[in-house]
């Protein structure tokens, strides 16, 4: 039986840039991540983590810790973030729009302290501290392979920037990777201690107005 | 022997406005709380706190309870916080420019989830959840007495609020209720579950590059 004359070729052959997609997909899967859903990344950001930002900028890409960070829309998903000039990632920010949010469990809090001790301006901390790049599909900066998330994001809003360094980023691919949460994220108390997470508290059910943030 | 002729006598009396300021100040002391430094407020909102937002608007005050807030500058303390029109508290936000941020500690969880499932429109939530106003210095919204920690604040800039709802604050006065502080604050999880603090890990010696956040 011969094809329908209109069947459109592209609809049986791959692009080469969907063949790199899938490739990079097979890479991030293989390290025991899976897609989570856009309109749930506030559940990864709400509770107020300790975060990495990775950035790229002329192929050398650089990791930065951060604690300044919040949702600010459910969906679309809108997060953000301070990352000022004083930080050597503000410039590859400004000039390439996009970056990597990877949350950490506490059991990285040493090596994620460390980053936030020296400058990517003078040593190459994926190497120094052993963090693993992995490809990201929709961004240039590697994920984080050893946090167990990652959100891909580009710059949604910058015109707090001038004046509070203050950035909107806009979820675009987000990644979690049950395997490698433990206890979580942890949490940083403004004056270099770090609290990590106690006992969860179910509240799903008095959450009446809320309904569609408790649902799975 | 007599007062030196240049002696302003208005450095031996006490304006009427000092004197009504002093007197809140006592009554706020008498509940427990004591002033805490502008320029370490970061130090109670980094750590991602569940908060409530007092709020007042002709004479009647109101409280929600909000889980997307964030530290943005240090100093001056520079503060965000989404607050949209789904609440009620926005259109006093928005007419009066203030409102006081209490930090609750895990005992009041059940209080504070339920004060966010009901709106101010209907029902007085101080009285309804059983929230002692205590007077506020700087603002004109009351502090919220159960919680240990109270920000007066004033909106600094709304230049993101008609895409976004996101306003920045400036703290004007911070007050803290060690007594109060039980586990501390908790931590929204997105999805109706709270994350209450564990552990605390100590790394201030390793943060060389950030001492002045680490000095008490």
């Amino acid at each position: 039986m011969t094809d329908h004359p209109h069947t459109p070729k592209t609809a049986r052959v791959q692009s080469p840039a969907r063949r790199a997609s899938n490739a990079k997909s097979d890479i991030v899967a293989a390290a025991g991540f899976s897609e989570f859903p856009l309109d749930r990344v506030h559940r990864l950001i709400e509770p107020g983590p300790v975060i990495m930002v990775s950035t790229s900028r002329g192929g050398r890409p650089n990791l930065m810790t951060n604690g300044f960070n919040m949702s600010v829309v459910h969906d679309p998903p809108i997060l953000a973030l301070v990352v000022g000039p004083w930080d050597y990632s503000y410039d590859a920010l400004r000039e390439t729009r996009e970056c990597v949010i990877a949350i950490p469990s506490i059991d990285l809090a040493t090596r994620v302290v460390d980053v936030g001790n020296v400058s990517g301006r003078d040593v190459d901390k994926w190497k120094r501290f052993g963090f693993t790049p992995l490809p990201a599909i929709t961004v240039a900066p590697p994920l984080v392979g050893e946090c167990f998330a990652n959100i891909e994001c580009r710059v949604a809003d910058d015109r707090l920037v001038a004046d509070y360094n203050l950035w909107l980023l806009e979820a675009t691919r987000v990644w979690l990777a049950e395997s490698k949460r433990g206890l979580g994220e942890f949490h940083h108390r403004g004056d270099g201690t770090f609290s990590a997470n106690g006992e969860t508290i179910d509240m799903k059910r008095r959450m009446t107005k809320w309904q569609a943030l408790v649902e799975d």
